[in-house]
């Protein structure tokens, strides 16, 4: 029989990886939290209908559609906004605004699998719905960073910028909506001379060309110049107005952000004010992102409600916690292995095991009524640090051996000390 | 435009439920490693293949199955243990006995959807391969009795008994597996007069009728009376000496069975040897179960090795917490409010917000540039415990008012001192 494979582009999270995942969800969730954002945990199977309106064509070719049983046409999440949204537009329509919700889990996406990509991966993601106010938009910056800080990430660093600067350029020089998405998407992949081709007259280009050249080592610098440099633009001004509130929001009240793009375009469509993402120098891809899109909610049907949000990547941030060589705070609980020198002790040996997991200590029972020196050496192997050796003689005294596997020392302890040995 | 739904058979979990079901998964993970388990995190999607390799018509037929882009015949998990038994044959094949693997998650089932019954469902998941001992099937009852005492489940019962027991009586009955198999799935169903008309002769009937008398309120009772019973089958009675070490380890260390039923036959047919289920005297259906299934490794084309394992169910474990009106023990944290008197005063009153956060307080910060009273009035709704209001004479002295909105009371509170305040 041949063996069993993932199937492609999927895979099996083990050992120390799993371990990071479901830490660094926990931070994210713990940052839900602090944020006073409460968790939803919605559908990994939605209708294609939900799932395909706001999605761009692009995101809709690469989806994992199916029809159930039913003959549904169905499909496996590709992201979580058109969940929540229509959690919006929905269940929570009557809730007092702002909704501020968390979701985490996997996403599923057909792409062509490479290194530290694939089509099962996971994502946490924030969502601030009924403020179109900037305190709103620092916020979802502010705990971007604090849930990166709280993973002890080194060196990250903000790219924010507003798509309402290059937006109000353009319909300001007559630029249609469909043209301007054409401008914006080559802009967010950097083919700037692409787009800028397509800009309708030589002043425009001018324009764009220009925003380029605005960028400063100084956040605040580099929003006073653009905003010079769009004086003629009301609509741009406006939006340049607004991201520097945000940033002054952001950055006096402690978050570590220098790099303002003028040009910013970030990929999505719907982004209608200030958007950002967030990298660390040894990786160039952004281990999260988001922004303000205020017809998100009319698009899934209903009420005009100014929202923004931001998704992060669990898989991107590992990888990067990884190339850091971060020390992932696992458990600083000790492992003990516990067992009987005899199999008529094997009772008293379990009720030990049982009292010591009660008060919190991890324990491996020996199961596979090996000799005590191969017990002992397959216990080392796997980084068990103590051993409990459960005999007859120290048992008559209320007492039992420990040995330390690594220093290869071993001295009695009284039964009633143990929970205390090893709760530390 | 209509509004969009949940695909049928799947729901949204909010609020209260959805911190019960990452409360419960949170208990699992630590009761995985209090026992030494290691996490492995699998994927949603897997081969149909694979996933029918083990599955009965019955689960097949209930699958999510469907073609990927790659024209790839997948199907949604429907449970844990085909992916986990891929894993122990393929990557894991070589690493040391005993194996220990916790996984958590969602699963897919078309099921006809009823109160409780959704078609995605979540499970924990602990298999332990590579012993035969008893050892090994009491540790598996034992970490669900642990899992469930530290839920604060109240009044939970097991229900253990022995495959072989009425598999043994067969054999030497010369019934053959299919019909023993078809027994079995009758018995399971308590369909006895259907599945007694299937024994080929009277005393085999009256073999397995008479099992069912052998019952008593006492579990070492009953395992001596079984033994009794089939005193001249010698497989059945080694099944039952077997189930008579099991229940001596987990009882004598704490784990409160009483019903062993002489004739269990749990679903599956894989089964061979201790099975058990578990139940809330105010639900009748199972919680969660397991048993011993020494031919699972092979059938996914593995060598021969004993398992044995369990599954939870974790939306069933919320209703019954749900059913007990057990307090969940959600956050002792205190939820605060924070908002400034002014527009003026927004960097400051920002500033004091991720303060306390990054002491671990949970704060919403206002963020819809509401009026005071408005903001105060909703945050009662939502029950924020306390508002900190940032204004100009108290900041003066390095202080905020902090109004406490259950008892409408409010005093002055230095902002040095506020993080040790809401820290209880």
């Amino acid at each position: 029989m041949p063996s069993f494979q993932t199937v492609r582009g999927m895979r099996d999270l083990l050992g120390e990886e799993a371990k990071a995942f479901t830490g660094i969800i926990s931070k994210a969730r713990e940052t839900a939290q602090l944020y006073g954002y409460k968790e939803v945990i919605t559908p990994v199977v939605e209708s294609f209908e939900l799932l395909s309106a706001k999605s761009g064509e692009e995101i809709r070719q690469r989806m994992f559609i199916f029809k159930d049983l039913g003959e549904r046409q169905v499909a496996l999440r590709p992201e979580f906004t058109a969940s929540i949204a229509r959690l919006a537009t929905t269940t929570l329509k009557n809730d007092p605004k702002p909704l501020r919700l968390f979701s985490a889990g996997s996403v599923y996406r057909y792409d062509e699998p490479q290194k530290g990509r694939y089509r099962e991966f996971y994502q946490s993601n924030f969502e601030l719905m009924g403020s179109s106010r900037p305190e709103a938009d620092a916020e979802i910056v502010l705990l971007t960073d604090s849930f990166m800080k709280s993973l002890g990430l080194r060196g990250y660093a903000f790219k924010i910028g507003h798509i309402g600067v290059v937006r109000g350029i353009l319909s300001q020089e007559n630029v249609d909506e469909k043209t301007q998405n054409a401008i914006l998407q080559r802009m967010d992949k950097k083919e700037y001379d692409e787009a800028f081709k397509l800009a309708p007259t030589e002043h425009c280009r001018n324009m764009l060309e220009g925003l380029l050249q605005l960028k400063s080592d100084d956040c605040f610098e580099t929003v006073k110049k653009i905003k010079t440099y769009v004086a003629n633009y009301e609509k741009a001004n406006v939006a340049a107005e607004n991201l520097g509130a945000i940033l002054k929001l952001a950055v006096e009240s402690g978050c570590p952000i220098r790099d303002v793009e003028p040009a910013f375009a970030r990929g999505l469509e719907y982004y209608t004010g200030m958007i950002f993402e967030i990298y660390i120098p040894e990786l160039d891809i952004a281990l999260g992102g988001g922004g303000r899109y205020d017809r998100l909610i009319e698009l899934f049907g209903g009420e005009a409600t100014p929202a923004v949000g931001c998704a992060h990547g669990i898989d991107r941030i590992e990888l990067a916690l990884q190339t850091q060589k971060a020390t992932w705070r696992t458990e600083l609980r000790k492992l003990v292995l516990v067992l009987a020198v005899s199999d008529a002790l094997k009772v008293e040996a379990l009720k030990i095991a049982q009292q010591l997991r009660q008060s919190g200590v991890a324990v491996e029972f020996e199961v596979m009524g090996r000799k005590m020196g191969k017990a002992l050496e397959d216990g080392d192997k796997r980084k068990v640090d103590y051993a409990i050796i459960v005999g007859e003689r120290e048992l008559k005294e209320g007492a039992v051996m420990v040995r330390n596997l690594a220093k290869r020392e071993q001295t009695i302890v009284p039964i009633r000390e143990l929970a205390e040995k090893f709760n530390c």
